[in-house]
């Protein structure tokens, strides 16, 4: 992917939320993780350096099903500015599930763990900014 | 409501998201209320049982209005895959509101308590996800 | 702006999330923050003062770009019932960002700060709502 939406460098995006359930095994700590997806989402080309935001939530209280089983998950939501085609947005997404899916590890007795992406465009015609300091 | 997308049972979902005001008088547990949240869920026939990921967000630093007034509240986001029709959309909605609804008691002082859904549709071309394990 | 949409009176909104990293320096509290933006969002005219809803979420764990720079941001996230015109949608973004402009000071080391406003409009047909008490 080339870098070609010059408008977006008076735009600072994209933001990164992920979610993940405490019980979830990483290989590396959350910080790592976000440094991991933030790196794919730089190697994107789509963005600058600075304007990539990300970050993890911890979720302690959370249920999956209604089976009581052990199970953990990973959602991610990544919301970029709108204008970007299907194809992109798809891209975009992969680049961090996959970022994500190497640093997850099975349940402690094996069991799946989730990794789900989720791209949303936020409206570039009513998005608000403001940069203080600098 | 019948399961009548086959091609959901590649792209695990819904995921629900419960904000609740630290000050929210609940009848249960929040994981209790999330147990109920999620057998509403599967009794609408539209998705899996261990795809149902709910969570709760407790609020500590919130507030409603600009009276001061002792007020709570309990935000709910449901994301499902897009592709259903609004009557079903509003359907979903429903059956979580009425399952929070049930649990949560009126103020400390008999104050009302606002308890919204919105239902969010996330685009089916560009999700992303992984299994890790199993 | 007026407020022209009656209908509203029965559906409560608008639900503002403010994220905010925890190096993020104010020159008030959290609390306070959100004393502004509710009275920003108020001077609008187009929400009942006793449906405004907001929320600070302080993000921990958070990475802003790969350079691990000391910097910080400050996300915020405004659902609004559809309807409302992009003029519009775009004052109530800026009556946002301004009010948290305003209360963010630089980094420590005078770096700049991105306060960035998305608003989101939720579908008003499939919105759900329950009032307890009362």
């Amino acid at each position: 992917m080339r870098y070609s939406r010059p408008s977006d460098l008076m735009v600072p995006m994209p933001h990164l939320v992920i979610e993940i359930t405490e019980n979830t095994r990483l290989t590396c700590s959350q910080e790592e993780l976000l440094d991991e997806a933030n790196a794919a989402l730089l190697s994107s080309g789509q963005f600058q350096e600075p304007d990539i935001k990300s970050r993890c939530i911890t979720l302690s209280t959370f249920r999956q099903g209604t089976e009581h089983a052990d199970r953990a998950f990973v959602h991610a939501t990544l919301q970029i500015l709108d204008g970007r085609d299907q194809a992109t947005r798809r891209e975009l997404g992969q680049l961090v599930v996959n970022a994500i899916g190497e640093m997850v590890r099975p349940g402690a007795q094996g069991q799946t763990v989730q990794v789900t992406v989720n791209v949303v465009e936020m409206e570039r015609a009513t998005f608000s900014k403001q940069i203080v300091g600098g």
